[in-house]
């Protein structure tokens, strides 16, 4: 008999198939279709044959964190809380880091599934997404940027290092990302995990643009995995946490809106705050420089009145108020700010300009966090079934369909 | 003393140097962006030590006939009235291609000049070009489609296939572009006219991506000649006529809506007349399929529930009315349906599905039309002075930019 369980009121199937899913960080769906068109993917490009791709909405912002943890509680924000690296709290009047699991605020399907007896393994790139993916699982859990300190209490498995035969990779490099493809491949040929969730950097996406030799690569590698995987008899889905998308004009200068100096200058110093939630400890390739902010306003300064000034500038897509942007994006209201802001697809949103270091922008900015990288693939190695059921299929419903709607 | 002519409300100075005025057909700025990259434009690479780099937004429907017009005649549709290739006649109820002269509503600024005495020249890549750009234009006018018929009397050049020394190419090649710079470079070096129009194609485009090596070829080609027309002393002005994005899904499989069939099913058959101005007579590399549409509705179909039924549909971006478009997009009442409907920038929308020939589409459909296209560079060989005074930049600014506002 199929065993079910039940997470935040939804119920999955318990597979006998090793499944495997799989979140290519920052893979707009252009990667694969360049990558195909250049003879790079063999894997994917036959996969249509026995398997099926479709296209999701991520969630917006369209960033790391919220997406990782959409994916693995099959749920929006507005249900489990995350919605960016940062929130500011207003009963402290301090900007909070969201890494940690105490702000995680339902279970993961990964954590249910081990308590209903299933061997579970979580493997990241980095090691920040860790903590909030591998909360309450037992199981196998790590990331490929500290693989030399994975120990078997901790992880759930030991010797990584070894048994990958790799060393540990820098954490601004393709390879960070192969090592998680290549950990995921001796788990699948050893101890061979119920369920799998491999998780990669956007590292590549956001240096090298799709058809580019170096995204063609990355993705010639990803493909190898691919194939090995499915060669194994596990059961692969693929999606994304965001797309990607360049942020410059024609020669390669970021397009960016300093919004806190803006609203300072239309307002006075100190009158609004500017948050950025794509800020994180790992901003190099980036800049700290994403398509969407989130303002608080003080008393003074009128609501209408900003929204209308900010819909205004140049490069602004869209200015709503929280209760639209709760509403539309399924946020939680206690963690954004009086107002969402989302850049147009090739213009990105600062806070200060002092506040950005831009010395690690060696090639031209490509980033994300607007409406416009949130659409991202869906992949499966087999047919799939039943799928009239979804009005809108989302990156989180991948668990559901590659659980429940195999053919 | 400089010479001043007035056209369409604007005045422009005569310049004493050559200028050339280069519409690069399908010119996402990404293109040269990433051949910047790759190390193949090294004169647009070293381009804004001496010159000028903007980016300005172009006519919607982001198709070539509109933006082409609005550049010579420094004037948007509503005032030149060609905002396609296709209008729908009210009276005569026939679709009328509005490729002809007598659909000009305005005087281009070519015509003009040439009037005033300077020598004027225009080369387009497709001859469908030609005549609404050459319009009353005493000068030289001709296609290098049609390279082969040009004579005295009709262009006022001939010998051009021996001058330029290629054969006449193929109407879908990147040769067709070549053509177009290697004879304005004959033209330059020899009649040496005060002022050029260069017109290229978008097929490239339409079939290759930015950063790919066919995309990154085709700008070598075209840097090579910005180079020689900048090393002969001409002022060199480069824009778009729109850009171009990807439209289809992970693995290049086109995301269209039939809107036609979509409204025969929802309110009966003609009911509602779907019209895509981006038809025409040279459909192969993209199906007619572009991100714009405009409807007609019979009056027993209500707008406001048409309006509300497609905004309804995924892949659609907006629905405006057609008063709400005309004031938005600058368009002539007369010359669009009751509705106009934008696609996403990953969607193009399409009529009936059986009037609609993909077989050409041998590799993944890239396309424009909608405002995800509206976004082009504006690229000068020269440092500009007062731009305070533009609140928007657009594409057909570039003609007074190049005589207005060098520095
Ligand atoms: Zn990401
Ligand atoms: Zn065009």
């Amino acid at each position: 008999m199929t065993q079910l369980i039940n997470v935040n009121s939804r119920s999955y199937r318990l597979s006998s198939a090793p499944t495997i899913v799989i979140c290519v960080d920052g893979c707009e769906q252009e990667y694969i279709n360049q990558a195909i068109q250049a003879g790079q993917t063999p894997f994917l490009a036959e996969l249509t044959g026995f398997g099926t791709v479709l296209t999701g909405d991520c969630v917006v912002p369209s960033f790391t964190n919220p997406n990782n943890l959409s994916i693995v509680t099959g749920a929006p924000p507005s249900v489990h809380g995350i919605c960016g690296n940062f929130f500011f709290d207003q009963e402290t009047q301090e900007e909070v880091l969201m890494n940690d699991a105490k702000y995680l605020r339902a279970p993961t399907i990964l954590a249910e599934m081990a308590k209903a007896g299933q061997l579970v393994a979580v493997v990241t790139a980095k090691d920040k997404l860790r903590n909030l993916l591998g909360h309450q699982l037992k199981g196998i859990c790590f990331s490929a940027e500290k693989a030399d300190q994975v120990n078997l209490e901790e992880h759930g498995v030991e010797n990584i290092l070894a048994r990958v035969g790799m060393p540990v990779p820098s954490v601004y490099s393709a390879d960070l990302s192969e090592f998680v493809f290549a950990a995921g491949l001796s788990l699948l040929t050893n101890e061979r995990p119920d369920f799998m969730y491999l998780s990669t950097t956007d590292y590549v996406q956001h240096k090298h643009a799709p058809g580019t030799p170096e995204a063609n690569a990355f993705y010639a590698m990803m493909d190898s995995y691919f194939k090995r995987y499915h060669e194994e008899g596990a059961i692969v889905a693929i999606t994304a946490d965001h797309g990607m998308n360049a942020k410059t004009d024609a020669i390669g200068r970021p397009n960016i809106l300093f919004l806190q100096d803006l609203l300072d200058a239309q307002y006075g110093a100190r009158r609004t705050r500017v948050l950025l939630p794509i800020t994180d400890p790992y901003v190099v390739h980036h800049g700290a420089l994403g398509s969407y902010a989130t303002v608080y306003l003080r008393d003074a300064v009128p609501q209408r009145d900003a929204i209308d000034f900010l819909a205004g500038i140049a490069g602004v897509e869209a200015v709503l108020t929280r209760s639209q942007a709760c509403q539309r994006f399924e946020l939680p209201e206690d963690r954004i700010g009086d107002l969402v802001v989302l850049g147009e697809r090739l213009t990105v949103l600062g806070s200060a300009a002092d506040k950005h270091d831009l010395s690690g922008l060696t090639v031209p900015l490509r980033s994300h966090g607007g409406v416009s990288e949130q659409k991202v693939p869906l992949i499966f190695n087999r047919k799939l079934v039943g799928l009239d059921s979804f009005d809108r299929l989302r990156n989180f419903d991948i668990i559901d369909l590659a659980l429940n709607h195999l053919a």
